[in-house]
């Protein structure tokens, strides 16, 4: 199986990494994005370390459910395990993304959700944003990557949450994960996220009893999503 | 009638709708300006959810004071039933924005008012800014674009404000809506609104009593303002 | 007299006012600079409400310690009485800068000086930057710009602090001036305190009780100024 | 001996001197980066006060570990003295950093240790960032910035911390200084140390109690560093 066989999903996973540093949402290496072939059952994910302007679309490491590497001699980045689990985990999603940004960072190392305190918040996320709990030791130790999808596909399903409805979490003492139909709209979730948080640890200084009332979070993410949303055109120009 | 009719007010709405990225204060697609022609009846204003990098003059979109839309294939604004009650309501202005601008949300979502805290602010705004209260759950439900407008006149009216001596508000739980004669203006007070947010964010963090004496407010206000306005050139260079 | 007499000075008033839009330290057109000739007793301004990319040389508006306009058709910066005060108050000062950056009109709000918490400050500030207190009604409905440099130029003296060891002030509820041996000092002077002002800020957030010890501060400001200086080179390359 | 010979240290120094700029990490010209030729015995530095977008890689200072300049015309960094200290008592470093970025100083002038709160510290920082306490006033008078590099050394030695496993450390009242096996790796440290010190920061606003697991620190430090580290690539590409 050759690379060039998806070179359209190498280049939309190139795209959303480079998006990443264009967005303000990484630093140095710390974030990566993937994208899928639900078909194919092939992933394609940001190689280890490599910094965002030496990315070519080639470089975007091929590999399946399983984790076996197709043909690169870059190693995938050192999350991958996580990203597959979440495909595993969560059938009807298309691209992921990992990063420490700023304020998304900040929530996940107090080890607190992000409230929905606003509209902007309610036109993306579906309610609080969930603070998955540590891992423990073991799950530390025992294929941590691994461990760490796990954990969030098992929060997510215990909870009963949809994780179309709900496009993100933050992994405690870590930083967030956010994902989408597609990577891009994984990458536009990251960037709503980040602002989000900003937003949420300034407003709670001001006011900590801040909240939104429910209605108005049941409409706003309606105008966007699901059947009667009337945000946006029907095709894209 | 055709678009071309209005091609002026439609650059002037698509200058100002490049401004709110170019002066940060918008993300992905959130937020909208436009213009109004008075004479006309006529509104130019940003298509729902299109990228600022991808707007073209024709793209504004065109419409009278009863919302319908005249000779575009574009959905306009979502918020555009709040733009057209706000030139019902506030017959002197020419131009509105909207943006999520992060600090001046974080007041809307602390549901709190701005408070004149300096010659900044009172350079722009004759007083605090106020927060419009969260519409009940009905005005969510039915009209809720409509009932934002409607709740700012009515707020407006009952406290006597004269929207060009505060040419801005928040919505609670939302973010700001700012206008002003002309579109431009409508911008730059946005721009003042989201920066003299911030400043007063932190200014009651370092003097919780801080405040300004109310002939300062006067003082500067009126340098830039009104008949003894001195403040800027009689024409622009 | 000819404006092509000053065009050094109008060269250096210009560029000064370009870098305050680089370096970050204004918005719109909320902000000034000024050169001063003292052999000839000509000052060279910004023009009062214009644009920064619209600037050229030849509009910095030239008059003398009178306020008296020198064959220029653009009204002066409406701050130009301030200006003028502190020129004649601080003869050895050879530029003025007036802006309302972010942080240091946070303190200026909040009515406190900026203590000295680092090197960093005590590299630019020999000690607390004094916050000049707010100035009566009087001094407000009359000759509102003049009582500003007047009240500052008195604070000065009454406090006995040599303005080239502290070429920085705020004016209460307004926002700072910073001035130097030359217009350009003026400006490094005022990135110096913008910045300093954001760390003093966010230090007593986490340490209330933080001080610089006063050997420090002493050595600090000893190593770039006065007679023992060691910092730089000995001409600019 | 020749500047020519040692070229490639100066390109290295010139260069990670420009990242200072282009990271985010310096104003005016408030940071300097040297690289080290161990087996020369020489070390190349930025010159003292020289703008950043001035310098060529013939401007990096040469001197040997006395201090002794080499055939320069321009001074080196005022902090050349701290500079040395350190590469004598750390003989494993290859290259230095010393800023006042914003942060870091924020934590430099509150006396406070930076504290690991999350996997982005632990990626690079094995622990809290140590705060080096203030020097004494004889130690600011008698060769001030030999004093600090002396001190920082004494600290890390008595505190049986090794300078590779925690390469960064805060004088208080002052700020940061990073280094690694490459100057290279000290910018990258500087930039790390940055946005930990930020995060850290509001993380304790938001949970005054956060901390990591011991287990994650050790973790993440073990997949960057050392042995058994799967992050990156085997070679750069």
């Amino acid at each position: 199986m050759k690379n060039t066989c998806f070179k359209q999903l190498q280049e939309q996973a190139l795209e959303a990494n480079l998006r990443l540093k264009t967005e303000g949402l990484v630093m140095l290496t710390w974030g990566n994005a993937s994208a899928v072939d639900r078909n194919a059952g092939i992933i394609a994910i940001k190689p280890s370390g490599v910094a965002y302007d030496k990315l070519a679309w080639q470089d975007m490491v091929l590999l399946d459910f399983d984790g076996n590497v197709i043909d690169s001699k870059l190693k995938p980045s050192s999350d991958t395990a996580t990203h597959i689990e979440l495909y595993k985990g969560f059938p009807n999603i298309g691209g992921i993304v990992h990063t420490h940004s700023r304020w998304a960072t900040v929530w996940a190392q107090s080890l607190m959700p992000i409230p929905a305190l606003g509209t902007t918040h309610a036109d993306h996320f579906y309610g609080a944003v969930p603070c998955i709990p540590s891992l423990s030791k073991e799950e530390v130790v025992n294929e941590y990557e691994k461990s760490t999808g796990a954990k969030i596909v098992k929060e997510f399903e215990s909870a009963q949450i949809d994780p179309l409805f709900m496009p993100a979490c933050l992994v405690a003492n870590h930083g967030p994960f956010t994902w989408g139909k597609s990577v891009n709209e994984a990458v536009n979730n990251a960037v709503a996220l980040e602002e989000c948080a900003n937003m949420a640890h300034h407003t709670l200084y001001l006011n900590k009893d801040a909240e939104l009332p429910a209605y108005v979070l049941e409409k706003h993410y309606s105008r966007k999503h699901g059947p009667n949303a009337y945000y946006g055109q029907k095709r894209v120009y």
